[in-house]
């Protein structure tokens, strides 16, 4: 049995298994959410290793952002470092498209990005969160340049297909609808003296002026329409010449309207420690962290390198690898110690000499599906139209989302996040061709903004189950995954460890990729030295 | 009796007056945000005058944004323009301080900035809500390249003297805290199903379930130290590897803490219209979009040009004016028509021919009192040491607030506002010299990052009470005097009319003068053409 057949095949069947107890899109999406947080992480600018045993060397396998930073700090320790990588770039899924880049995915599809100069699209990673110390430390020391990350706007969209009428609502009114409505119930209660809490009077008289304050109450603890809600959900611009008192205030939503669970689910996102302001992103696109640490490891990056097989013996590490630039060449690599960085995706399709326990953890975590897809437009309409510089708006459309982007405000043209699709929407994007993907998002999002067909120029589709160097988007640990095999992925086998976001709790996070390969590099380098 | 204190006189009684009624710096500030808000701009990007009558002249007194904005769509239209200018500079307000720059306020004390190249202070206006649309319009007709401006970062401080034993509190923990405590509590009337609201078995399902979600509530409904509420109010960086899940998870707060009013008051500023994400600041300061405007305006702005007397009668409008270049040198303008938007600190001071009702509208406006203080450091350690990127963090020392800038990210060094104070702890500030601004500032400031006194470098204290050209930072608008006096203030008397932020609802705001200055020309042009 054929090592690909066999890892795919487990792959796809854990994934339905694990998508059969959920319920489509966004609860793959907050069981995801649940994973992966409440970690701050802990790496701090101050990492180093310590100092190489004379001539060792190391092999590093993939120059995603964990094979790079590996490569780097183990240079910086004194290891002579060799990388190898399948792409013509670094970075793997930290990545940037710009017009005049190819990309061809599984199945032969190729795609001409015809973005205008200074648009890009990140279809992986393209947010990074202040806490996520060790990517920060890397961006100060390489001199990456970054921005603000707009993840809440409050003029972006809410939409529910099964809410206010499938209308699109701005972030803000819903928000402030039901703040509101929540302070005046809990408010009346406390009036009303129903709440059996010890409260002095005090206490009691000072919660009701923080949920007046906090909610848009009014003079009588009533959440409507008026001043005072109009101050937390905002108002249409008027028609006059905006030097008078607004007079006719729209009254707020009913509480039963607020109430689609699925809809507070997404919002309530942005609340996680993992999105709370401020977010980051490296000016001019994603590309420039790796390709900052790629020109930091230096001319040790062998590029359009396939690698195939990773054997080990007492004495070292040898991989072989295909040439890309000459098909069917077959190469090999040598070095006492190996830092492993291939997707679980890929590296369980490979030949690999390691115990049995790393085996089953590497064929035991199937891959998370994810499709983004890029769209050019004529000119700005989100901005110029409904004044929605920047953020997010969340849909239950199969598109799921529509990034709009935090930098180039107010220029001409504009490259939107058309659809950022997760679980079962992701797998209907990714068996679409990509032309088809991005009319498809072209249809949706045509809903919430009707100036897409007219405005609509060109667009870019990648889905992550296709790519040929990830075969999906990120690591999807389960509890039960996580409880048996982690503590495995963790461990070096010999004289090979494994890095990645996939090897770390910030799973789909650079972070997790950081954090795992100075891990990694520490474990190795502990016995390298004989400590 | 002069003019002139007769003004000062008015303005000062008064402002104390209205401070009499008030307790300090927090409750000024949520008057003063009472008074301007719920107002989105209305201007669109359209604006248009029509067609100016053959051979019409306007005299347009003041360029900051209201004259600058008057003087350019005046041009658009065809009129000629002159416009006189006290700086030597175009802004008024609108204003950066740089490395270089040279500052003389009232009294003077002349102060050398010594910031380093590519440091900035905003000693006006720092911030643009994304619904200022006048502003946001001159910005992209002029190619004023913005970036988003961080208000609230969840890891900055709150910090009150009166709770947390005075120490100041992470943003995100004390607003997680106060949600979480406020979700459980209706929760548990909701469960008790005391509630007498009629709401559903289905809806008070789902409501529970928001709460949950929202609140940040474990599997009992309870808001305590535990996953769920890390995920709202997030976790310190760990010391291990950060590999592994975070076992010991924080006590929230009690309730009882958190309920300081001043605090939520304070905090809740961040949900007002105004303040609501996202807001954008010019890239390298906010002089770029007064810059922009004069360019666009051209050579017909007389800088250095101190106007004494503004005089009207069927013909036309005269202005004398010292030219500040030769002191004691009385120059003359004449126009047909005249904008004046000089602040009405100043206008009250100058003999002005007009009638009683809008002499008196001049009269009837204090101004508010407003201190900045910026304060340059070697390090940016509020990045480095306690991941502080951008944003605000409050406090209720006479500092009142701490902004950090939201430019040059991981950069060497960092000019901090070290303090933005309002009202008496303005005045305070007011009468201590530029120097005693600056120690005072870096004295208060230690009690909340410690590293102050090693890191300072040099600071620029701007107390706005003391600027030659304002005498003070906004009009002061009561409800008592708009009802009043505004309709006056919009009204054209004979050939003059007033525009600036204090002919507008939005006072304080850059888009106040916009409107007022797009107002004003439209009431002249109107009856410029005889419609």
């Amino acid at each position: 049995m054929s090592s690909a057949s066999r890892g795919s095949g487990l792959t796809r069947r854990q994934w339905l298994h694990a998508m059969g107890r959920r319920s489509g899109g966004a609860g793959v999406y907050a069981a995801m959410s649940f994973l992966g947080l409440a970690e701050a992480s802990t790496a701090t600018p101050a990492f180093s290793l310590g100092e190489a045993p004379k001539g060792a060397t190391v092999l590093v396998i993939g120059a995603g952002v964990a094979g790079l930073v590996s490569a780097l700090e183990l240079q910086r320790a004194g290891y002579q470092v060799q990388l190898l990588e399948y792409n013509d770039r670094p970075g793997g899924r930290s990545w940037t498209l710009r017009g005049g880049d190819r990309y061809t995915e599984l199945g032969g599809a190729t795609q001409h990005c015809q973005f205008d100069q200074g648009q890009y699209l990140n279809p992986g990673p393209w947010r990074l969160p202040y806490h996520h110390h060790g990517v920060l430390s890397y961006c100060k020391q390489l001199g990456v340049a970054l921005e603000p990350f707009v993840q809440v706007n409050h003029n972006a969209y809410v939409h529910s297909t099964r809410s206010f009428g499938g209308q699109p609502q701005r972030w803000r009114k819903v928000q402030a609808d039901f703040q509101g409505d929540v302070a005046e119930l809990l408010a009346k209660v406390l009036q009303q003296r129903k709440l059996d809490e010890p409260l002095t009077e005090d206490d009691r008289e000072r919660l009701l002026a923080a949920l007046r304050n906090t909610g848009g109450l009014d003079n009588e603890m009533r959440y409507r329409g008026g001043f005072a809600a109009s101050k937390r959900r905002g108002t249409e611009p008027a028609q006059d010449d905006g030097l008078h008192m607004v007079k006719d205030h729209e009254q707020p939503r009913s509480l039963q309207e607020m109430l689609d669970p699925e809809f507070w689910a997404r919002m309530n996102e942005s609340r996680d420690f993992e999105y709370q302001t401020p977010l980051f992103q490296p000016v001019g696109g994603m590309d420039a962290i790796p390709r900052a640490l790629a020109k930091a490891v230096g001319p040790k990056i062998r590029y359009r390198a396939r690698v195939t097989e990773i054997s080990q013996d007492d004495h070292g590490v040898v991989a072989r690898y295909e040439d890309l630039n000459r098909p069917g060449r077959m190469l090999t690599a040598r070095a006492q110690w190996c830092v492993c960085t291939l997707p679980l995706s890929i590296l369980s399709q490979l030949e690999i000499r390691v115990g049995d326990e790393l085996r089953n953890a590497i064929q035991s975590v199937p891959y998370f599906a994810a499709t983004k897809v890029g769209l050019q437009f004529k000119r700005r309409f989100w901005e110029e139209d409904e004044a929605i510089y920047g953020g997010i708006s969340l849909t239950d459309l199969p598109i799921m989302q529509i990034g709009y982007p935090n930098y180039g405000f107010q220029g001409r043209k504009g490259v939107l996040l058309g659809a950022y699709t997760f679980g079962t929407n992701a797998y209907e994007f990714a068996a679409m061709s990509p032309a088809q993907r991005i009319r498809e998002t072209v249809r949706l999002g045509t809903r919430i903004h009707k100036q897409y067909p007219a405005e609509f120029e060109n667009g870019m589709a990648v889905a992550w189950h296709r790519s040929p160097f990830t075969l999906g988007c990120f690591g999807w640990w389960t509890e039960e995954t996580r409880a048996r095999h982690y503590p495995a992925m963790l461990k070096m086998d010999g004289r090979i460890i494994l890095a990645g976001e996939h090897a770390s709790l910030l799973t789909a996070w650079q972070e997790g990729a950081v954090l795992s390969a100075r891990h990694a590099i520490t474990q190795l380098h502990k016995k390298a030295v004989g400590a």
